[in-house]
Protein backbone atom coordinates (compact mmCIF):
# COMPACT_ATOMS: atom_id res chain seq x y z
CA UNK A 1 0.00 0.00 0.00
CA UNK A 2 1.19 3.40 -0.79
CA UNK A 3 -0.21 6.89 0.38
CA UNK A 4 0.49 8.28 -3.12
CA UNK A 5 -2.21 9.38 -5.22
CA UNK A 6 -4.04 7.26 -7.15
CA UNK A 7 -3.66 8.05 -10.82
CA UNK A 8 -5.94 7.55 -14.03
CA UNK A 9 -4.35 8.10 -17.47
CA UNK A 10 -7.87 8.82 -19.48
CA UNK A 11 -7.44 7.97 -22.96
CA UNK A 12 -4.24 6.43 -21.92
CA UNK A 13 -3.80 3.77 -24.26
CA UNK A 14 -2.82 6.13 -27.32
CA UNK A 15 0.57 7.88 -27.64
CA UNK A 16 0.81 10.11 -24.88
CA UNK A 17 -0.63 8.27 -21.99
CA UNK A 18 1.11 5.06 -21.88
CA UNK A 19 4.60 7.05 -21.48
CA UNK A 20 3.29 8.98 -18.48
CA UNK A 21 1.54 5.49 -16.80
CA UNK A 22 4.73 3.96 -17.15
CA UNK A 23 6.95 6.64 -15.54
CA UNK A 24 4.70 7.13 -12.41
CA UNK A 25 3.97 3.45 -11.44
CA UNK A 26 7.76 2.75 -11.50
CA UNK A 27 7.71 6.43 -9.55
CA UNK A 28 5.21 4.07 -7.18
CA UNK A 29 2.01 5.59 -7.90
CA UNK A 30 -1.13 3.79 -8.50
CA UNK A 31 -1.72 3.61 -12.06
CA UNK A 32 -5.37 2.95 -14.06
CA UNK A 33 -4.92 3.27 -17.77
CA UNK A 34 -8.86 4.51 -18.90
CA UNK A 35 -9.74 3.89 -22.13
CA UNK A 36 -13.24 3.81 -23.69
CA UNK A 37 -13.12 0.07 -24.39
CA UNK A 38 -12.16 -1.68 -21.03
CA UNK A 39 -10.56 -4.73 -22.97
CA UNK A 40 -7.90 -1.92 -24.86
CA UNK A 41 -7.04 -0.57 -21.20
CA UNK A 42 -6.62 -4.08 -19.51
CA UNK A 43 -4.15 -4.79 -22.50
CA UNK A 44 -2.38 -1.48 -21.92
CA UNK A 45 -2.06 -1.96 -18.23
CA UNK A 46 -1.02 -5.54 -18.84
CA UNK A 47 2.13 -4.75 -21.07
CA UNK A 48 2.90 -1.75 -18.63
CA UNK A 49 3.12 -3.78 -15.55
CA UNK A 50 4.98 -6.87 -17.54
CA UNK A 51 7.44 -4.08 -18.80
CA UNK A 52 8.07 -2.77 -15.11
CA UNK A 53 7.69 -5.82 -13.32
CA UNK A 54 4.93 -4.50 -11.38
CA UNK A 55 0.89 -4.94 -10.58
CA UNK A 56 -0.06 -1.75 -9.33
CA UNK A 57 -1.38 -0.51 -13.24
CA UNK A 58 -5.01 -1.51 -13.73
CA UNK A 59 -6.84 -0.99 -16.70
CA UNK A 60 -10.52 0.71 -16.47
CA UNK A 61 -13.43 2.01 -18.65
CA UNK A 62 -12.63 6.35 -18.61
CA UNK A 63 -15.77 7.28 -16.34
CA UNK A 64 -15.10 4.59 -13.98
CA UNK A 65 -11.12 5.40 -13.60
CA UNK A 66 -11.66 8.82 -13.11
CA UNK A 67 -13.88 7.97 -10.20
CA UNK A 68 -11.70 6.03 -8.70
CA UNK A 69 -8.72 8.03 -9.25
CA UNK A 70 -7.51 11.18 -6.99
CA UNK A 71 -6.15 13.11 -9.93
CA UNK A 72 -7.13 12.12 -13.66
CA UNK A 73 -5.03 12.81 -16.92
CA UNK A 74 -6.74 13.66 -20.26
CA UNK A 75 -4.37 12.14 -23.12
CA UNK A 76 -6.85 11.57 -25.58
CA UNK A 77 -6.14 13.35 -28.95
CA UNK A 78 -7.41 16.38 -29.73
CA UNK A 79 -10.87 15.98 -32.10
CA UNK A 80 -12.24 13.74 -29.12
CA UNK A 81 -11.50 16.45 -26.50
CA UNK A 82 -14.55 17.71 -25.81
CA UNK A 83 -16.51 14.46 -26.54
CA UNK A 84 -14.45 13.33 -23.95
CA UNK A 85 -14.84 16.09 -21.53
CA UNK A 86 -19.02 15.92 -21.28
CA UNK A 87 -18.48 12.32 -20.70
CA UNK A 88 -16.50 12.92 -17.88
CA UNK A 89 -18.23 15.94 -16.08
CA UNK A 90 -19.97 13.57 -13.47
CA UNK A 91 -16.87 11.44 -12.60
CA UNK A 92 -14.51 14.11 -11.92
CA UNK A 93 -16.59 16.12 -10.04
CA UNK A 94 -14.40 17.70 -7.00
CA UNK A 95 -11.00 16.48 -8.66
CA UNK A 96 -8.36 17.11 -10.45
CA UNK A 97 -8.10 17.04 -14.03
CA UNK A 98 -5.01 17.74 -15.71
CA UNK A 99 -5.29 18.11 -19.30
CA UNK A 100 -2.52 17.07 -21.67
CA UNK A 101 -4.24 18.44 -25.21
CA UNK A 102 -2.26 20.41 -27.97
CA UNK A 103 -4.24 21.24 -30.68
CA UNK A 104 -1.97 21.73 -33.52
CA UNK A 105 -3.29 22.40 -37.06
CA UNK A 106 -1.54 20.08 -39.44
CA UNK A 107 0.40 20.52 -42.09
CA UNK A 108 1.50 23.85 -41.01
CA UNK A 109 2.12 23.46 -37.71
CA UNK A 110 -0.38 26.82 -37.19
CA UNK A 111 -0.44 27.70 -33.10
CA UNK A 112 -4.08 27.59 -32.02
CA UNK A 113 -6.34 30.30 -31.65
CA UNK A 114 -7.58 31.05 -27.38
CA UNK A 115 -9.42 29.75 -25.41
CA UNK A 116 -7.08 27.28 -24.25
CA UNK A 117 -7.89 23.67 -24.47
CA UNK A 118 -8.07 23.27 -20.61
CA UNK A 119 -9.94 26.72 -20.60
CA UNK A 120 -12.61 24.66 -22.68
CA UNK A 121 -12.30 21.68 -20.85
CA UNK A 122 -12.80 23.80 -17.26
CA UNK A 123 -16.24 25.26 -18.98
CA UNK A 124 -17.65 22.13 -19.81
CA UNK A 125 -16.63 20.51 -16.53
CA UNK A 126 -17.61 23.65 -13.92
CA UNK A 127 -15.60 25.58 -11.30
CA UNK A 128 -15.66 22.30 -8.72
CA UNK A 129 -13.27 20.63 -11.24
CA UNK A 130 -9.56 22.22 -10.38
CA UNK A 131 -8.14 21.88 -14.21
CA UNK A 132 -4.65 22.29 -14.71
CA UNK A 133 -2.87 22.12 -18.36
CA UNK A 134 0.07 20.34 -18.27
CA UNK A 135 2.87 18.08 -20.52
CA UNK A 136 1.37 19.35 -23.94
CA UNK A 137 4.97 19.67 -24.78
CA UNK A 138 6.17 16.31 -23.56
CA UNK A 139 7.13 13.83 -26.58
CA UNK A 140 5.74 10.16 -26.35
CA UNK A 141 9.40 9.30 -27.63
CA UNK A 142 11.07 10.93 -24.42
CA UNK A 143 9.09 9.03 -21.94
CA UNK A 144 9.81 6.04 -23.34
CA UNK A 145 13.40 5.90 -23.12
CA UNK A 146 15.81 4.88 -20.29
CA UNK A 147 13.20 5.26 -17.12
CA UNK A 148 16.46 6.19 -14.46
CA UNK A 149 16.93 9.02 -16.83
CA UNK A 150 15.40 12.57 -16.56
CA UNK A 151 13.12 13.21 -19.50
CA UNK A 152 14.40 15.85 -21.70
CA UNK A 153 11.88 18.39 -21.53
CA UNK A 154 10.61 20.96 -18.77
CA UNK A 155 6.57 20.61 -17.94
CA UNK A 156 5.33 24.44 -17.96
CA UNK A 157 2.04 24.35 -15.48
CA UNK A 158 -1.07 26.79 -15.96
CA UNK A 159 -4.10 26.90 -13.64
CA UNK A 160 -5.53 29.26 -11.72
CA UNK A 161 -5.89 27.26 -8.67
CA UNK A 162 -2.30 27.46 -7.24
CA UNK A 163 -2.51 24.35 -5.21
CA UNK A 164 -3.20 22.39 -7.71
CA UNK A 165 -0.84 23.44 -10.30
CA UNK A 166 1.72 22.73 -7.62
CA UNK A 167 0.54 19.25 -7.00
CA UNK A 168 0.84 18.72 -10.35
CA UNK A 169 4.60 20.32 -10.55
CA UNK A 170 5.34 17.70 -7.55
CA UNK A 171 3.14 14.79 -9.74
CA UNK A 172 5.62 15.85 -12.87
CA UNK A 173 8.55 15.93 -10.74
CA UNK A 174 7.91 12.72 -9.45
CA UNK A 175 7.95 11.24 -13.13
CA UNK A 176 11.58 12.43 -13.78
CA UNK A 177 10.30 15.88 -15.45
CA UNK A 178 11.46 19.17 -14.77
CA UNK A 179 8.37 20.99 -14.20
CA UNK A 180 7.67 24.78 -13.32
CA UNK A 181 4.27 26.87 -12.81
CA UNK A 182 4.02 29.10 -15.62
CA UNK A 183 0.40 31.42 -14.64
CA UNK A 184 -3.17 31.01 -14.95
CA UNK A 185 -5.53 28.50 -17.06
CA UNK A 186 -5.29 30.79 -19.65
CA UNK A 187 -1.34 30.93 -20.47
CA UNK A 188 -2.02 27.09 -21.11
CA UNK A 189 -2.79 28.54 -24.83
CA UNK A 190 0.97 28.99 -25.22
CA UNK A 191 2.10 25.98 -23.88
CA UNK A 192 -0.09 24.56 -26.93
CA UNK A 193 1.36 26.78 -29.03
CA UNK A 194 5.27 25.87 -28.24
CA UNK A 195 4.35 22.70 -29.77
CA UNK A 196 3.59 24.05 -33.20
CA UNK A 197 6.59 25.98 -32.55
CA UNK A 198 8.48 23.14 -32.15
CA UNK A 199 7.22 21.15 -34.99
CA UNK A 200 8.18 24.00 -37.07
CA UNK A 201 12.22 23.88 -35.80
CA UNK A 202 12.41 20.24 -36.34
CA UNK A 203 11.24 20.34 -39.69
CA UNK A 204 13.79 23.28 -40.74
CA UNK A 205 16.47 21.43 -39.13
CA UNK A 206 16.93 17.95 -37.69
CA UNK A 207 15.90 15.74 -34.05
CA UNK A 208 13.26 16.38 -31.93
CA UNK A 209 13.35 19.73 -30.29
CA UNK A 210 11.82 20.17 -26.57
CA UNK A 211 11.74 23.49 -24.15
CA UNK A 212 13.73 24.28 -21.54
CA UNK A 213 13.43 26.64 -18.86
CA UNK A 214 17.16 27.86 -17.31
CA UNK A 215 17.88 31.00 -15.08
CA UNK A 216 15.21 30.03 -12.33
CA UNK A 217 15.75 28.38 -8.85
CA UNK A 218 13.09 26.70 -7.30
CA UNK B 1 34.50 49.11 -44.20
CA UNK B 2 33.03 45.91 -44.13
CA UNK B 3 30.34 43.66 -45.81
CA UNK B 4 28.01 43.25 -43.00
CA UNK B 5 24.86 44.58 -43.23
CA UNK B 6 23.88 47.99 -41.34
CA UNK B 7 21.62 47.35 -38.97
CA UNK B 8 19.02 50.11 -37.64
CA UNK B 9 17.56 49.75 -33.38
CA UNK B 10 14.50 51.21 -33.88
CA UNK B 11 13.27 52.81 -30.66
CA UNK B 12 16.83 51.85 -29.61
CA UNK B 13 17.27 54.00 -26.67
CA UNK B 14 14.95 52.01 -24.25
CA UNK B 15 16.13 48.33 -22.12
CA UNK B 16 16.46 45.95 -24.84
CA UNK B 17 17.88 48.41 -27.91
CA UNK B 18 21.60 48.90 -26.62
CA UNK B 19 21.88 45.28 -25.39
CA UNK B 20 21.39 43.94 -29.06
CA UNK B 21 23.15 46.99 -30.81
CA UNK B 22 25.73 46.60 -28.38
CA UNK B 23 26.47 43.02 -29.60
CA UNK B 24 26.15 44.11 -32.96
CA UNK B 25 28.77 46.41 -33.06
CA UNK B 26 31.08 43.77 -31.28
CA UNK B 27 30.32 41.47 -34.25
CA UNK B 28 31.60 44.06 -36.62
CA UNK B 29 28.01 45.26 -38.00
CA UNK B 30 27.43 48.78 -38.82
CA UNK B 31 24.92 50.14 -36.05
CA UNK B 32 22.40 52.57 -35.97
CA UNK B 33 20.53 53.75 -32.84
CA UNK B 34 16.74 55.31 -33.95
CA UNK B 35 15.27 57.53 -31.55
CA UNK B 36 12.36 59.80 -32.30
CA UNK B 37 14.80 62.49 -30.64
CA UNK B 38 17.63 62.74 -32.70
CA UNK B 39 20.01 63.76 -29.25
CA UNK B 40 18.99 60.98 -27.30
CA UNK B 41 19.92 58.58 -30.70
CA UNK B 42 23.20 60.32 -30.43
CA UNK B 43 23.48 59.77 -26.87
CA UNK B 44 22.64 56.34 -26.55
CA UNK B 45 25.29 55.74 -29.71
CA UNK B 46 28.51 57.62 -27.95
CA UNK B 47 27.88 55.80 -24.76
CA UNK B 48 27.86 52.15 -26.28
CA UNK B 49 30.90 53.77 -29.09
CA UNK B 50 32.83 54.56 -25.45
CA UNK B 51 31.62 51.27 -23.72
CA UNK B 52 32.57 49.22 -26.90
CA UNK B 53 35.71 50.91 -27.54
CA UNK B 54 34.57 51.54 -31.45
CA UNK B 55 33.26 54.52 -33.47
CA UNK B 56 30.73 52.30 -35.63
CA UNK B 57 27.62 53.02 -33.87
CA UNK B 58 25.51 55.98 -34.92
CA UNK B 59 22.05 58.01 -33.90
CA UNK B 60 20.03 58.69 -35.66
CA UNK B 61 16.12 60.01 -35.45
CA UNK B 62 13.74 56.77 -36.70
CA UNK B 63 12.69 57.49 -39.82
CA UNK B 64 15.94 58.63 -41.65
CA UNK B 65 17.88 55.26 -39.52
CA UNK B 66 15.23 52.77 -41.12
CA UNK B 67 16.06 54.49 -44.56
CA UNK B 68 19.36 53.97 -44.30
CA UNK B 69 19.66 50.48 -42.61
CA UNK B 70 19.53 47.12 -44.42
CA UNK B 71 18.24 45.64 -41.77
CA UNK B 72 15.84 47.33 -39.29
CA UNK B 73 14.91 45.63 -35.49
CA UNK B 74 12.05 47.49 -33.80
CA UNK B 75 12.16 47.68 -29.92
CA UNK B 76 9.84 50.22 -28.95
CA UNK B 77 7.61 49.91 -26.27
CA UNK B 78 4.02 47.58 -26.80
CA UNK B 79 2.31 51.04 -26.42
CA UNK B 80 4.05 52.88 -29.22
CA UNK B 81 4.25 50.13 -31.21
CA UNK B 82 1.25 50.71 -33.88
CA UNK B 83 1.94 54.84 -33.96
CA UNK B 84 5.81 53.63 -34.65
CA UNK B 85 4.95 51.63 -37.77
CA UNK B 86 2.57 54.18 -39.00
CA UNK B 87 5.47 56.61 -39.16
CA UNK B 88 8.37 54.31 -40.07
CA UNK B 89 6.07 53.01 -43.25
CA UNK B 90 7.49 54.50 -46.11
CA UNK B 91 11.24 54.21 -45.11
CA UNK B 92 10.60 50.69 -44.72
CA UNK B 93 9.50 49.53 -48.07
CA UNK B 94 11.21 46.95 -49.81
CA UNK B 95 13.27 46.29 -46.83
CA UNK B 96 13.23 43.71 -44.01
CA UNK B 97 12.01 44.72 -40.22
CA UNK B 98 12.21 42.42 -37.40
CA UNK B 99 9.55 42.88 -34.54
CA UNK B 100 10.70 42.21 -31.16
CA UNK B 101 7.28 43.35 -29.41
CA UNK B 102 6.14 41.06 -26.88
CA UNK B 103 2.87 42.31 -25.33
CA UNK B 104 1.87 41.01 -22.05
CA UNK B 105 -0.73 42.64 -19.84
CA UNK B 106 0.81 43.77 -16.26
CA UNK B 107 -0.29 42.73 -12.85
CA UNK B 108 -1.14 39.32 -14.38
CA UNK B 109 1.11 38.15 -16.53
CA UNK B 110 -1.42 37.09 -19.57
CA UNK B 111 -0.29 36.00 -22.75
CA UNK B 112 -1.61 38.29 -25.71
CA UNK B 113 -4.56 37.28 -27.71
CA UNK B 114 -3.33 36.96 -31.68
CA UNK B 115 -3.07 39.01 -33.62
CA UNK B 116 0.46 38.92 -33.37
CA UNK B 117 2.13 42.17 -32.89
CA UNK B 118 4.87 41.17 -35.84
CA UNK B 119 1.27 40.30 -37.93
CA UNK B 120 -0.07 43.61 -36.76
CA UNK B 121 3.24 44.90 -38.53
CA UNK B 122 2.90 43.71 -41.52
CA UNK B 123 -0.58 44.44 -41.84
CA UNK B 124 0.48 48.29 -41.48
CA UNK B 125 3.85 47.59 -43.64
CA UNK B 126 2.04 45.94 -46.66
CA UNK B 127 3.60 43.09 -48.55
CA UNK B 128 6.57 44.74 -49.65
CA UNK B 129 8.49 44.70 -46.42
CA UNK B 130 9.79 41.12 -44.98
CA UNK B 131 8.42 41.33 -41.35
CA UNK B 132 10.64 38.46 -39.40
CA UNK B 133 9.68 38.18 -35.37
CA UNK B 134 12.03 37.68 -33.28
CA UNK B 135 13.78 38.72 -29.64
CA UNK B 136 10.86 39.13 -27.84
CA UNK B 137 11.81 36.82 -24.88
CA UNK B 138 15.39 38.06 -24.73
CA UNK B 139 15.52 40.06 -21.48
CA UNK B 140 17.92 43.01 -21.32
CA UNK B 141 20.06 42.13 -18.75
CA UNK B 142 20.80 38.79 -20.60
CA UNK B 143 22.78 40.98 -23.36
CA UNK B 144 24.41 43.55 -21.20
CA UNK B 145 26.51 40.93 -19.51
CA UNK B 146 29.90 39.57 -20.11
CA UNK B 147 29.67 40.28 -24.12
CA UNK B 148 32.14 37.19 -25.26
CA UNK B 149 29.80 35.20 -23.44
CA UNK B 150 26.68 33.42 -25.28
CA UNK B 151 23.50 34.63 -24.28
CA UNK B 152 21.67 32.21 -22.07
CA UNK B 153 18.40 32.55 -24.01
CA UNK B 154 17.35 31.06 -27.11
CA UNK B 155 16.03 33.32 -30.23
CA UNK B 156 12.70 31.83 -31.64
CA UNK B 157 12.14 33.29 -35.05
CA UNK B 158 9.03 33.31 -37.04
CA UNK B 159 8.45 34.70 -39.88
CA UNK B 160 6.33 34.21 -43.80
CA UNK B 161 9.60 34.70 -46.13
CA UNK B 162 11.86 31.53 -44.96
CA UNK B 163 14.72 33.59 -46.66
CA UNK B 164 14.18 36.71 -43.91
CA UNK B 165 13.72 34.40 -40.94
CA UNK B 166 17.19 32.64 -41.80
CA UNK B 167 18.79 36.24 -41.97
CA UNK B 168 17.45 37.06 -38.50
CA UNK B 169 18.54 33.88 -37.53
CA UNK B 170 22.03 34.65 -38.73
CA UNK B 171 22.04 37.77 -37.88
CA UNK B 172 20.79 36.70 -33.81
CA UNK B 173 23.96 34.34 -33.60
CA UNK B 174 26.58 36.98 -34.94
CA UNK B 175 25.43 38.53 -31.62
CA UNK B 176 26.10 35.23 -29.49
CA UNK B 177 22.24 34.14 -29.08
CA UNK B 178 21.25 30.69 -30.46
CA UNK B 179 18.50 31.18 -32.20
CA UNK B 180 15.77 28.84 -34.48
CA UNK B 181 13.48 29.37 -37.00
CA UNK B 182 10.07 28.52 -35.43
CA UNK B 183 7.32 28.72 -38.23
CA UNK B 184 5.34 31.57 -39.90
CA UNK B 185 4.91 34.98 -38.96
CA UNK B 186 1.56 33.90 -36.58
CA UNK B 187 3.46 31.56 -34.48
CA UNK B 188 4.96 34.68 -33.40
CA UNK B 189 1.86 35.20 -30.52
CA UNK B 190 3.10 31.69 -28.83
CA UNK B 191 6.36 33.42 -28.36
CA UNK B 192 4.80 36.77 -27.32
CA UNK B 193 3.67 34.44 -25.12
CA UNK B 194 6.09 32.49 -23.42
CA UNK B 195 7.46 36.43 -22.22
CA UNK B 196 4.25 35.77 -20.15
CA UNK B 197 4.78 32.60 -19.21
CA UNK B 198 8.61 33.40 -17.88
CA UNK B 199 6.92 36.34 -15.87
CA UNK B 200 4.88 33.96 -14.16
CA UNK B 201 7.38 31.32 -13.14
CA UNK B 202 9.99 34.13 -12.34
CA UNK B 203 7.64 35.59 -9.95
CA UNK B 204 6.32 32.09 -8.19
CA UNK B 205 10.36 30.79 -8.36
CA UNK B 206 13.55 32.66 -8.29
CA UNK B 207 15.47 34.01 -10.74
CA UNK B 208 15.57 34.92 -14.59
CA UNK B 209 13.59 32.18 -16.34
CA UNK B 210 14.53 31.59 -20.08
CA UNK B 211 13.70 29.76 -22.86
CA UNK B 212 16.39 27.01 -24.20
CA UNK B 213 15.48 24.75 -27.62
CA UNK B 214 17.08 21.08 -26.72
CA UNK B 215 17.04 18.05 -29.33
CA UNK B 216 17.42 19.99 -32.50
CA UNK B 217 20.89 19.91 -35.15
CA UNK B 218 21.19 22.83 -37.22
Amino acid sequence: MTDLPTIAILGGTGKEGPGLAMRWANAGYPVIIGSRQADKAEATAAELNEKLGLDTVRGLPNEEAARVADISVLTVVQSAHQAALESLKDALQGKLLVDATARVSFPDAVAPEPPAAARIAQDILGPDVAVVAAFQNVPASALKKDLDQDVATDVLVCADDQGAADRVVELAEAGGMRAFYAGGLDNAVVVEGITALLIATNRRYSGHGTIQISGVTK
